[in-house]
């Protein structure tokens, strides 16, 4: 029989997961809060916090675990690790994937590229940062940040100076701003042992610091897909990645630098369920089962697009959303309505990728703006 | 909200249903036994057989209620549709779906093309049939078989004999046998207000008198497919369908002829999950639920092998498989191993269809086998 895997969250992620585990009989339990979006489709739910003793109590009950999300205890997972219970990724992985400042330092060695860097702790190293790579800077708190959040674009040192105040002089790594032409995130599966698959690479398409659409095939040069595809596989190496990696790139014309990382499935790769051979969520749990991995060849064009919330519960646009678009794949995630807050993503495949994108931003504004 | 579904089974169309709840957030409660297929990865199960008690624990539950078999008691949903529940089919459809005599009686008036039959109680009304229409002739039971069994091809009077004694003089449906060039099967939603979306056919190809592979597109003359889609549409506003219904069809040539039906998602639409914009499992509950059906296109070429209990638990060669074809969809049913039994199925998609039914057999031969 295929391991018990302990999945460390109750989110979306964990949830969009559950329909690889029926297919190929792998037996989940997730470590999640009351009312997480897991709990209402899945019978087999540990309540807890992704603290020792929730862990712990996971850890009783599966021979593997993986997370859904970094906000882990790690010092436990490294303990489990100690006591003989596979952990996939590793505690190690996880630490590089969440902190921005060791990822810079460990994929550096390994040679992928990246925009200068340096972390400051105080104004005087900002400055002198600026005054060698020129302004503005990017402005980014190692740990923690998404969606924007810990990220501030500073064009002069005035400005530097009001974040500096706002995290307390806290250490900050700082970058120039790059004159950006794309974003791309390179999808990798990789296996115990090493077996890896690297999916060719997705555009994403940010608003507001949040990701709001991810398109296959990326807009960018064949040179920039390659480079982004290589980096892919070095990064998966370099941190001995188990399960899904997701890497974001910056992509300036053909040059691509590191962005950052998630050693997890990712928002990226949801159009994977519809577009690739295998999913992410597949591959992940084949990589954390250390089952043979799937094949990551595309199914043609996609266009993913976020349902964030807008002025309206999308579940109650459903009924007009797929009336309005009969052939995209609408996932909803059993999430409170709250404005702001990702609910779900739209997913449309060919023919090309201009209608596929036009059909999903479509069903994405019937799902949360009210009917007129 | 979306109505709570009360769906009438627990079997691997039952556990099919699943992402699509989880996605559309469509709430679903099973009647299932204990140990049925759809308990281990559903959260929500109502224990108990298909039968007044059951159907009416379930109904106290939910808004609607949808079947994923046939053996249901149909009183019973009469008698609840009266009291003003939502049955979807409705047992009337049911009724016509499960008796193969009732179902020519209805179909021949609504010109649904079918072979000569007729009801025989006795040798003589099965020889007078032979002598006008030719042996050999296909006895069938009017209700209950499937699988090949109920159904008998007889050569003459002799072999008639053995079948009629063999029934205990039940009355038995009798058809000349058709002289075959492919078998198809047409899928059909419906919703309540008649919304109906028709699958392009696909065709089945039957291994002791079990289905063993769905092929798309079919190996049959346009003329011929063609004609099976009509005929689909024909059959599901003739018995007032309402959720998925498959039209199984003999071809001879162009000649397109009613075999049976099935009032429910069905074995013949599995590959829909990978090569249809919309699965028939997410159409089947769009419909039940009456929100507007998904667009019914074909993704492609593809082939779909059921995995049949060979002679070792397929769980155990699923690293196998996977390693084997790297690019198919597995799906096991969670079934415990019995020689003979379905266990699951295995859904392979393009380049083009020889490769993709390649693929399927290979993987299926490997989950079947024992390691050599």
């Amino acid at each position: 029989m295929t391991p018990i895997i302990g999945v460390v969250g109750g989110g979306q992620l964990a949830r969009m997961m559950l329909p690889v585990a029926a297919r190929l009989g792998l037996r989940l339990v997730f470590l999640a809060r009351p009312g997480d979006a897991v709990a209402a489709v899945w019978p087999d739910v540990v309540e807890g916090e992704p603290d020792a003793a929730g862990l712990r109590r996971l850890a009783e009950r599966v021979d593997v675990i993986t997370v859904e999300h970094e906000l882990v205890d790690l010092d436990t997972l490294r303990a489990l690790a100690g006591e003989g219970l596979a952990v996939r990724p590793s505690a190690d992985t996880l630490d590089v994937a969440v902190d921005k400042v060791r990822q810079r330092e460990v994929l550096g060695a390994a040679g992928v590229p990246m925009a200068p860097w340096t972390l400051a702790g105080d104004l005087d190293a900002i400055g002198a940062f600026g005054a060698e790579h020129g302004w503005p800077l990017v402005l980014k708190r190692p740990r923690g940040g998404y969606d924007g959040r810990g990220v501030w674009m500073v064009d002069d040192a005035a400005a530097a100076r009001a974040v500096v105040d706002e995290v307390d002089g806290a250490a900050l790594l700082v970058e120039p701003q790059v004159a950006l032409t794309g974003e791309l995130a390179v999808l990798v599966a990789r296996r115990p042992g090493g077996e890896t698959v690297v999916y060719d690479p997705v555009e994403t398409v940010q608003v507001d610091a949040m990701c709001r659409e991810v398109l296959q095939p990326p807009r960018v040069s064949a040179v920039a897909a390659e480079r982004a595809h290589d980096i892919g596989r070095r990064v998966a190496d370099a941190i001995d990645s188990i399960g899904m990696l997701s890497v974001e790139l910056f992509v300036s014309g053909d040059e691509v630098l590191l962005n950052e990382l998630a050693a997890r499935p990712h928002n990226a790769g949801h159009l994977t369920i519809e577009a690739a051979a295998t999913s992410q969520f597949e591959n992940h749990l084949r990589a954390v089962a250390d089952l043979p991995l799937g094949a990551p060849t595309a199914r043609g064009p996609a266009a993913m697009v976020n349902v964030v919330g807008g002025d309206v519960d999308p579940y109650e646009r459903l009924a007009d959303a797929l009336a309005a678009e009969p052939d995209v794949a609408v996932h909803l995630y059993g999430k409170d309505y709250r404005r702001g807050r990702k609910l779900g993503h739209v997913t449309a495949t060919g023919p090309d990728l201009d209608r596929a994108r036009h059909a999903a931003l479509h069903a994405v504004d019937v799902l949360t703006m009210p009917a007129s």
